[in-house]
């Protein structure tokens, strides 16, 4: 690659998977270059991009420091960010129970928060047809998801660790769609005194340098 | 625990997830006792269950070995089991980049696979309304999947390290329900025909003493 990063980012401008890697990646000083795919010409489907990733989704990384090899799941991505590139843990756990309960976090992060908060914005936004009822199924859905993060993180501050990991970091990009688009005019949802400890926990993450700077490249995208 | 097994293995008998465990304990030769919790009396979200997965949904195993560890999410507690119980890579990869692949299958499958097969049940079955586009929505995205796996296992045998491993497990249990019943009518659909290589794929996996034996199990509960 001509771009001289370690690594190239295949993310969307929108698409919440592929911030959750730009956030690991400034965390830990990596260096990236982003593609942002147009998904309207259809480019995530392009042989350019299936030949890396056969989902055609994102996010997918090229790590050109490690003989061009490709990962493609966010899961997958940020642990191998942190197993190959995180020594001193700074954003990752090192005891083995504790790797697996980061795993479990991410898992259920990627299972049960992206596609359920996805699915209901795909019936809001992007359905051909109204279905209320299919919103509303999603929209408990999500509501759900919150409950069981509010449940764990009114007892203890990070998901696993003690501090902040790759596990809390991941559940940050879909977290800022719940509020504003998915719940929006929902029986007066109010996050901060719904979920306070959940706003809590996201506002700090927020708040990092590292993450500061990434997601104002989000927003400079997205005005 | 008063059992005997080294693990208890919270399950449902007809939700898929449960089962992908079972058969990596069973190729394991790893004793538990199943607890089939019964989701028409909501025992998912009682507190019996939610003090070990406040999330509130199957599966969840608590190694009666090691501490009474307890891990939920699917994905997590495969890798958990092969880390801790496969030093011989049995049906497991040991090279830290395979490990990385064998990890990314396993996040499609649980974000992938999963969720939208589930949604596509979910608005066949279970919605109390009728909506045939939602119901097509998740239907194609099944194939899309099955698309996916057949683009690889038409060069390949096994998505990762030339074997079977947890990560061609776990598309098991939710593919033996692809073709008798989310796709079932839909435009002529053969499986065998029309993705033959992950047929095969499929059958190899169900063709293991220690997998026919719990898919026996599995059958026999759901006569």
């Amino acid at each position: 690659m001509s771009h001289g990063k370690q690594f190239t980012l295949y993310m969307h401008t929108l698409g919440p998977n592929g911030w959750k890697i730009a956030f690991a990646l400034a965390e830990l000083g990596l260096t990236y270059e982003p593609i942002y795919l147009d998904f309207r010409k259809g480019e995530q489907k392009k042989p350019e991009f299936t030949q890396y990733n056969p989902n055609g989704r994102i996010p997918a990384v090229i790590d050109h420091h490690n003989d061009d090899f490709v990962v493609w799941e966010s899961a997958a991505i940020l642990t191998y960010l942190v197993e190959t590139y995180d020594p001193e843990h700074k954003i990752s756990v090192s005891d083995p129970k504790e790797k697996i309960i980061q795993l479990q976090w991410l898992s259920f992060q990627i299972s049960g928060q992206g596609p359920y908060y996805g699915q209901a914005i795909w019936f809001q936004k992007w359905h051909h047809e109204q279905f209320p009822s299919a919103v509303e199924r999603y929209q408990k859905e999500t509501l759900r998801v919150l409950g069981v993060l509010e449940s764990v993180l009114s007892k203890q501050e990070w998901l696993v660790g003690g501090k902040m990991t790759i596990a809390d970091i991941a559940f940050v990009p879909w977290n800022t769609c719940a509020a504003p688009q998915i719940l929006k005019d929902y029986n007066g949802f109010d996050f901060v005194k719904d979920f306070p400890s959940v706003f809590a926990w996201h506002e700090k993450i927020m708040s990092r340098p590292a993450i500061k700077e990434v997601w104002a490249v989000e927003q400079s995208l997205n005005q």
